[in-house]
């Protein structure tokens, strides 16, 4: 194990009829919040109105930032600095999915930087001060509401960076499984197959002795699995929903990577290559790509780590040839992502072969997948698209 | 998953020669710091020299509290009490395994209570404030290094007591494995049933949806199971060692608890009288306990769990009978814990049947055994007594 320092100092309030805590917790903090939110599918659900009235109550000034893509841009990040500024805000509630989380992550950092944004987005040991986060979430994906992460496009450049810094992290995060009941069974796949590829990045790693984060890893991945696809059939089974939500937290906030070496990650890096160049969902990104690129880095060295894989979280005989084991685990994580209805190639999501030496160049450079489970180089990144096409 | 909210502050430094952060730490909370230990093993390992070098450096003045026995007693907290007033202490700082941490604990709540610091021992909730912990571990077992909880002895009365605040949780711990090297074989059996005992309590509860906790819960008891042997047979592997550690802080820290209904424990309850009454080893006490309290509870609604803890847990063949998987756990659990050379009868470390009732009586009134995992009344406790004999 090696050695690490483990911090993770955001407060969840998790479960049904949490948001009542939501007044107390912004009170610690201000007088002024700016609420970010994205297309308004929180007002479909009755959760803007929710979220205004209790801010009401609580004498709490709000200043809004709707329209949050997606794949949040560079511009909203502007925009939400410049309403910080102009406002005096003293806290960030971003009320949405991970999108939306990280547009507030990014605001936060940027509010006291002298530059413009972007800058810190490439940068972002250039971040000392950030205010303070309190999301809420209604999606199960990213992550975001318990890491120090963000991810932020600029299609003006086709870049979509992430970025870290601790200060970032959220002081609390508010989890209300029902909230996620409305989620459309696509971005529940989607959202699904980001939390295993979280776990993947990690459980995946030089580091061979961190039985412990090993074991929990493949906890999280088992459940996944399994609940993954309840709720994509069953949006309102509110244990699905839960397992899940709770999972999305621990994939990435810290618990699973401590004790290993820092590895660069491997398919996400790629995976933003594509949706810089298509604005496609990162989920269905990651899921097409995760088992090319496991068929791709599964040798002589790696095969013992998909043989545990293989008899841990799939459940395959383990009396069986280990490397039968792990092609058998590579192809059982495949038809997985197929049962949860995510299209299986990048031709079936309209992307064809035309920018597959650019983006694998961008992603061998910006990514440093040389640094990864397995160093992968811009040929290996064409083999993965080419494998996924 | 039932409701819950999650904040586990204490920032953890893992790692060989993590004790370089030792000043940067205490800087942050003072000038003047109480440092507690035991026995004096951190005398002959070279703990003590260290620390006090590193303090100098410093410029921190250094009160000590020495001689804090296994089953920390309240004098010993009356008289760390009585050290903080005289000094005006800014934090404490125990080095050593549980009941030095515990003992910290006490103190650092009770140096803010006007009356008996047993009071406060008695009835938690009436520490409002307390003095920031700063721990250095030297034994995997209790947990203590990262939960809010803490034990104490009163001889006069034979009572021994668990309580429990959130202010008294450490804000940080340094958990070094090179530490626990020195740690003799029969306190690092203990020690490791002491950990499994943490998880058991709160794995075999009445929540049946807590899904992921449960596969985590897995993985730390593995991780025991694993580990515990291999630090028995060679003290300096430093694997071993690293995992049992951090196993010991994430077995009791809130992680595994969070999102089930916050039943009674009921093994510890039961052991805490024999070591009030006897001052046995704890960890001792619960494994001798633990198979004979699972046999008890073992029934038609508990099988599917023990079953679960069988399969998933020992490794056992899925497809045999499940009462016959739930039998053959707890035999494997017994002899888990023989095979660490713990005795297994409680004759064997010198207690007879003579305090059985007394000691039935008190588990029940003082450890609420009836909201346990199996409500345990006076003759149920005294069958597991039996048992055990």
């Amino acid at each position: 194990m090696k050695n690490f320092d483990y911090s993770i100092k955001t407060e969840v309030y998790f479960g049904k009829g949490k948001i009542k805590s939501l007044g107390r917790i912004l009170q610690r903090y201000g007088e002024k919040v700016l609420l970010v939110y994205g297309g308004g599918s929180i007002k479909k659900v009755g959760l803007y109105e929710k979220v205004k009235s209790i801010l009401e109550e609580n004498n709490i000034e709000c200043i809004e930032l709707g329209g949050v893509d997606p794949n949040p841009r560079i511009e909203s990040v502007r925009e939400g600095v410049k309403l910080v500024h102009e406002n005096s805000i003293d806290m960030i509630l971003p009320v949405g999915g991970g999108s939306t989380i990280d547009c507030a992550k990014a605001i936060s950092g940027a509010s006291f930087y002298d530059g413009d944004p972007w800058e810190i987005v490439k940068n972002p040991s250039k971040i000392e001060k950030a205010l303070p986060i309190i999301s809420i979430l209604t999606l199960s994906a990213t992550g975001s509401e318990m890491d120090p992460f963000a991810v932020i496009s600029n299609m003006d450049t086709n870049e979509k960076l992430g970025l870290g810094n601790e200060i970032l992290r959220p002081v609390a995060s508010i989890l209300d499984p029902e909230y996620t009941y409305s989620v459309p069974k696509n971005q529940t796949a989607a959202g699904t197959a980001d939390i295993m590829s979280h776990v993947f990045e990690v459980y995946f790693s030089k580091t061979k002795d961190a039985y412990l984060q090993d074991r929990m890893a493949e906890g999280v991945l088992k459940t996944c699995i399994k609940y993954g696809e309840i709720a994509y059939n069953e949006p309102e089974n509110y244990e699905a929903r839960a397992n899940l939500m709770w999972a999305s937290s621990l994939a990435i906030n810290g618990l699973l990577s401590c004790g290993k070496e820092g590895t660069a990650w491997s398919v996400h890096p790629i995976e933003h290559e594509l949706s810089a160049f298509y604005d496609i969902t990162h989920g269905v990104g990651l899921a097409i790509l995760t088992p090319n690129w496991m068929k791709f880095v599964l040798n002589e060295d790696t095969l013992e780590k998909f043989y545990e894989f293989g008899v841990n979280v799939w459940d395959i005989d383990k009396s069986l040839d280990k490397k039968e084991v792990a092609n058998l685990a590579i192809e059982k994580t495949r038809n997985y992502f197929k049962k949860l209805g995510i299209p299986g190639k990048l031709r079936e999501i309209g992307i064809g072969d035309e920018k597959f030496e650019i983006m694998a160049e961008k992603a061998v450079k910006v990514g440093g997948l040389k640094y990864g489970y397995r160093a992968l180089n811009k040929d290996d990144v064409i083999s993965i698209f080419k494998a996924s096409l």
